[in-house]
């Protein structure tokens, strides 16, 4: 109905790196204003937190994907929590939902997620990637995979995705 | 953050009464009003899609839990559509992430997800049910059943519940 | 490759009748010499238990499919254990992978089990249920219903099921 | 009861190329005698068919967690099929229930798996993989994580880990 779309922005939880974080807050700013929902995996911590701190900042809408059943661990800054009970496979659910998947950082959880959103055939954007993370991914051949250095140049993809 | 509820609206799909439909459809538009979401199983037909319709009529904001990974069946009153591509297994996720489930008619889908709410102890509204099927839920001594008779009767255990 | 049948059987867990319990065992054990897999819920308790028990007892291969990630609360009558992590929302992978689904004895998660057959177009066989149990699932119209009153007439239906 | 493990073995499908399918027909078969099930995917293609009709050959036993309800694409190299109808989620379930991960090339598919595995705290032997592979995967400095040329090998560093 109200047609937004909802963009999915992953990576690390415990052990993110402040300047992921830094940026996963910046990109949920500056998507706040676009119209859309901002998806993650809903816990309370790292990249995910920080991109619905930063989408809750400008007025944006957030969508927590939780592993629990029972909303434990979910952050206070989840509009929309769905709690699924699966624990880790509820990975396969947020990229499944996402009109866009967003990679900042990376670990088990977020490579997860990058390679399940190729498996649904989604656009991937890979923000501040290493040159080796970009080489593995970059193996596949999956054809909508994009590499960005800059939260505006991330905004400016999305823009032609969707 | 925004501190709404999550009311899940449960009831057959193709095989939906019209009656049923009629009620789904004015318990949505009252629930509108509320501050909170309506939560369906987010497929276009029966008693999920006449909830979703009801809510939408009346400015409200719609949760679809889709049993397909693609959209596809989705309602078009659907404003947040999660892709779970898990099948019936989906109704788990219903029922876990509503804060109060209503059940409108009876199928298997239904029954499926008032008994998956006891699992996961969540209140239960069962509206305009039959007394054969009433017999059968109330045998399970599950405290947080309230039968109701009317929208109006509902929308009043509602918000004694949240 | 080897073609046996998956024969699934269904009940309480922690509220199990003893006499529930004591057909479950006699089925399972009657099952065992019959060329098939024994699938439970896999816990250490109730009718599942039993079953596997029985299964056991007599030579069986049992089957349990797990809600914990970590195989906790696995009954040690377990042979192949599947760790599902999803709570309840493995009752559904129980009723799909299962060829015939027997329910024995009634609770919210064998009623879940039963539905959810009836979603998956299983056959499915109510063992030794009150009449007001099978009033409520006769209400369905489900074809592939069998009610039975011994655990011989339900070998028997399922020899002429499988 | 029987106290075997399962050993799980991950790897690509339709793409999979021709040594990775010999050596996981080989390390399935050289498993068939060591009292243990083969688990993979199910499907009737690439690393997974190989590895069952690997272990079929030497009169092992099969498991195939599938991504289906209704069992299409299973391979007939199956003994026992676990219907999932969850698509990639599933793909959580083969890890949770291996006690082993074994992963013999590399996809999308198989990457998701080897770090569910890291999620899930399973031992892990990548067997056969590229340095890049290797490379990617030993950045995330997780423990139980063992390389392998051979087949010879593998099964020594299963037969240390089990």
């Amino acid at each position: 109905m109200d047609h937004k779309r909802i963009i999915g922005i992953m990576g690390p939880g415990e052990g993110a790196a402040t300047s992921d974080k830094e940026v996963a807050f910046e990109l949920g700013k500056s998507l706040a204003g676009m119209n859309c929902y901002i998806l993650t995996g809903g816990r309370a911590t790292g990249v995910m937190e920080a991109a619905m701190k930063g989408a809750k900042s400008a007025g944006g809408t957030t969508i927590g994907i939780l592993p629990t059943e029972d909303g434990s661990h979910q952050s206070e800054y989840v509009d929309i929590p769905i709690k699924t009970g699966m624990g880790s496979a509820r990975n396969n659910i947020n990229v499944l939902t996402a009109d866009v998947v967003v990679g900042i950082g990376i670990g088990p959880g977020t490579t997860s997620e990058i390679v399940l959103a190729m498996k649904a055939k989604k656009p991937i954007i890979l923000l501040n990637q290493t040159n080796e993370t970009l080489r593995f991914f970059l193996n596949f051949n999956y054809q909508s995979l994009y590499q960005t250095n800059s939260v505006k140049e991330t905004i400016e993809t999305i823009r032609q995705i969707i």
